[in-house]
């Protein structure tokens, strides 16, 4: 188990400790300057850097918001004695001067990726089913839609456009988002987690924190802490948690409650921080079918496609053994497991199969059609939800959110609707369409007469219906 | 700017400060024999009483509760040995006594009028559709819908109704919502937010105070506030709130996140606290389209139809500003203003436009149609979802909430419905039905084939296709 | 009242105070052994344990997980130096050794039952509908549900199944179910609200421990707790509950908001704290029409059957009572009551005999009709939620969540479902389908003309209509 931590930590979070300059003794000539303003025009922001350990170490509003002349987003404040270029956004890039190793971390995950999203198909919902491109800026003449910058990019990130003298196209900031693409070509926004102008790390420590994007039909994982013994012992013991403590060790430090950061980025007696939020994952629970984390890496051209599963596993119970003997942890495992598989092959791949079967009876453009928004939500809402609170023990997400909302939808919804197009196609009058039809149909007739299915055609196997039977008059002798 | 405030502040705030009453010196006999009992018989609210501001300055249960013989609901507490005239219900005419500003700024508010939409067809709902006449009380004894009392009435307030002896209808009362109508003819409940005898304003700062009534699936505030980077720090920082102190001036008191009452009420350094909470917000999002908070207000004929809304928002920013430069805030009103007018353009103008058309085709009773609830989703839940989302910057209710769930039902619910009204139309052998049917999908054609909606027809425009692709394409160079 | 009350603490909580063994005066050398490994191998629940009473008291990991070598789960840990016998799992049965009140209490409760679950035919859903036989292990070589196991059973309880060794089975364990059937034959987990192994009484009074399972779509009780005004104080005033004193009698070392364990368990002047929570309680919302818990009792054979709804109800009034006036709360009780009947009369039982009438009309396997669906959550999900939220003044999960969803789904979705039955069944050309066909047919006129329903045929009463018309015209005429 040391040999496999040390492999994980080996593996690329093996630079030296970040070479941290030497705080300066005096704050500068020009952070005095902005300070000196900014305490009378944006008293809240300067207080809250009071309160930082940036104030403590003499890092003021300069040395981070420093930029070069040529940097694209350069500009000189108006009015400022000291006349500097300074920019408005401070990227990892700017951070990493200081903080090497987290941005070297951060930028190996996926977090930092989170922007590339921008670019893929399922940009088609937010720019073209929900949007228009009705929002019209200077750095968006032809227009953008509002639905891609309200919603999308302010968890995904913008790519954020540099107007003339450093301003932002107001249609890409404000924008935290953790996988923002920064006019210095760097992704990421450290401010995602670790908040204006406080920077505390006690907050980047609290559930709500991460509740910022990881909450919602398709992936609440917020909900799912809340509701799980680890989130009902955190808002018990708040107080006992000491989230402001520098090293923050789980077992050494607190012992109350793990909260997210606890589980997939802090300290154990064992492990160091990461800001790779991925290492200590075992599933992708993201696309339609779950993947191991090293292939959704490698597909990304991640350092993690060489970190395979099971030592991310290893590092995991790293974590849980600080509280839970090794036989439940390797219990927990078995259940998790059990409902990834179950999801995955109840579920998600017929359902794959049989939409790839659709395509010839569909109308053309994708989400024009009702049985495109029931597969998406199968996969991208329930599923994920199914799967993401077994891994994290929240039975009512895993249940009524997950799986019964998953077979609801399944046989009340989707297959009706295939069973539509399937008449649609049969009665068309289309050789082709005719011909998909009969494919789809007998897909349809494989799926359900499969030993998962079956149940619904009135078929269950004469032997697991006896069982049953036997099963539920046992458990009843029991009360009589 | 100083100009704006003052011009706000001056509209309808401007009356001198409240001529508070001078506080008695001792607690009065009356009140002093009301403790004396119920300190046993209800020891919790003399408990509150005794730790709430009121008892510091001797006033006590009578002083509250005191009434005059000739009101409606005023009435001698059995079994008290001095005889004097109570009334249970303490309606903001009787808190207007010392909190005379407070009142009046109340009073001008929509909070105060929130009553009013119990003599409105909204009602429909609650009476008929989801209720009956099945609870019968002393002050309806032909009944009265059980969904409106423990619903609708308990947060937008009830029409108190006073039985003998100053008894209230238990269909009335108990019952704290904000535009309750009171017996003596005045609108309002201050309980509603300073509740239950503490009337403690740290209380009411909290986020869950208005979480009470702004919450769900039709103005989800709450949820959005929790999952917004300002719930964030909130929660985090809980604390460091100083919510008990009696100025509690945003910069000044405090610094660490703004509560609701922060952006809505509170004071800053250049604006005093108001209780009128329509003052600072530029956008009604209450109905089908969004409009400006002024010609809301006229139509409700209160002062705030003098004050536009460019002056709310400048009293916003003023807020705003104490944590964020105005560049900052600027944007972030363009990516709002932006996303207002898409679910306005998009999706409300066209589907009001629409459903005008449906009624020939229509079952004549409101909400006997499927039609109907998925017309009233789409703008009363879900529209709504995401503009207030967008007005907090919560992504995921602007987004998943919000306008995703705008798309899937205007496109796969809304259109379906309307199509099939067409169908039944046309077939229905009905000339006037017919000609609706053909109005309707004429109507249906031009939206389907507007700029915004080309794409479900798969005629997006080729330039847009192309662009889209190419964008798409330079994206994902970046990354090989 | 009193004698109310000594009725219901004489019913079964009469037992004399648990006989509590007397306290050890040092920790036992073989809990010593235990700790002094466990204290590096899992840091985390040494330290709970430290901090609980039961380290004060000398109660180790022996005193508890102690076991007989004839226990089916009992073996001896290895490489213990002290060769006893001990058991993963302490159940109830261990706890009663010092606790045997709470276990007596308990025993006679609801929540130690809800393993029976497992037996019944809602099992269908997770064991059939949403899951497969997939999960084998070696207690379940013929597989097992992942959806069970992950989902119902992490509320319910699973029944434990011991393999060699003392080794639990792992799709039975991990698992703190409160209706876990233990290898001891006991049903419960008391750990399930009293967490390991700190075994804290503030933590199991916090609302978030109850929510571990009353949440969610079906029974909603912490989020309408958090609506409500009682939630609204506790989360304002947490730092004011005292929640960690032994005594914690409400009206006395708290008074600033109720929890859930206040209302339903914990301690009044006049009653003592109680482990039977159904013992306040005068409805029980569970089944498709509401009934008297003393019936809901009796049907499970539990003592509760000789205790009547009005006694509970008074016990619960005994609560209000410390902070409410008793108008107040029998007021509460009758809008309460209100919405019950509306539930019961309008939408549960037509809902139920319109169901009754569908099934020769029906596929044979349960919820492979899409009606099946439909109505389980109009009764076990939006039911539910109307009548839980009017019972703790919850007003959005009362209407939104609650009668709107009825409304919405009973006319816009069951409505139609079963007419669509009726056209399939008179299509049908089978006698018996075309005869039930009319049978329903008749039904759902009977239900549509009725007093409750007649609005969606646009019959309503022409006096109900003038009425309506009338109170809406009065009450706009207050506003001109």
């Amino acid at each position: 188990m040391g040999g496999l931590l040390l492999l994980v930590q080996g593996g690329f979070l093996g630079a030296a400790q970040a070479a941290v300059d030497k705080a300066p003794k005096t704050l500068s000539e020009t952070s005095k300057e902005c300070v000196a303003c900014h305490k009378k025009k944006t008293p809240g922001i300067v207080q809250h850097w009071g309160g930082s350990k940036h104030y403590r170490a003499n890092v003021g509003c300069y040395e981070c918001h420093k930029a070069d002349a040529k940097d694209k987003d350069a500009f000189i404040h108006d009015g400022k004695k000291t006349k500097v270029h300074i920019s408005i956004i401070v990227s990892p890039k700017d951070c990493a001067q200081c903080h090497e190793q987290e941005n070297a971390e951060f930028a190996a995950s996926h977090h930092s990726k989170a922007g590339r999203i921008l670019g893929s198909l399922d940009n088609l919902l937010a720019e073209v089913v929900e949007g228009n491109n009705g929002m019209v800026t200077a750095g968006f003449p032809e227009g953008v839609s509002a639905a891609a910058v309200n919603g999308c990019w302010q968890c995904h990130g913008s790519q954020v456009k540099v107007l003339k003298d450093g301003e932002l196209d107001p249609a890409t900031w404000p924008n935290t988002g953790i996988g923002r693409i920064n006019p210095d070509g760097s992704e990421g926004s450290c401010t995602a987690c670790h908040a204006r102008h406080r920077f505390s790390v006690a907050q980047a420590r609290n559930p709500e924190n991460c509740g910022k994007c990881h909450l919602g039909p398709d992936h609440p994982q917020k909900e799912i802490y809340d509701e799980s013994k680890h989130g009902i012992q955190f808002y018990a013991n708040k107080d006992k948690m000491n989230l402001d403590r520098p090293k923050w060790v789980v077992g050494e430090d607190y012992d109350a409650a793990p909260t997210c950061a606890t589980c997939h980025m802090s300290a154990t007696p064992k492990q160091p921080v990461t800001h790779d939020v991925g290492m200590r994952i075992s599933w992708n629970n993201r696309p339609p079918v779950s993947v191991r984390p090293e292939k959704a890496d490698a597909k990304m051209g991640l350092p993690g496609k060489d970190v395979p599963w099971d030592d991310r596993r290893e590092a995991m119970k790293d974590v849980c053994t600080n509280c839970h003997n090794g036989d439940y942890v390797d219990a927990f495992y078995t259940q998790y497991d059990g409902l990834v598989t179950l999801y995955n092959e109840k579920f998600a791949k017929p359902g794959l199969a049989l939409m790839a079967l659709t395509k010839p009876l569909l109308k053309p453009a994708k989400f024009s059609n009702r049985i495109d928004f029931v597969w998406f939500e199968l996969w991208h809402h329930e599923g994920r939800r199914a799967r993401h609170a077994a891994s994290m023990m929240g039975p009512d997400y895993t249940h009524w959110h997950g799986t019964y909302e998953l077979a609801k939808n399944f046989y009340s919804e989707f297959i009706p609707e295939l069973e539509e197009l399937v008449r649609e196609g049969e009665h068309s009058g289309d050789a082709a369409k005719q011909q998909a039809a009969k494919a789809l149909q007998a897909k349809i007739d494989e799926v359900l007469n499969s030993r998962d299915h079956r149940w619904y055609l009135n078929k269950m196997d004469p032997q697991e219906a006896a069982q049953r039977k036997k099963a539920a008059e046992e458990f009843k002798a029991r009360y009589k």
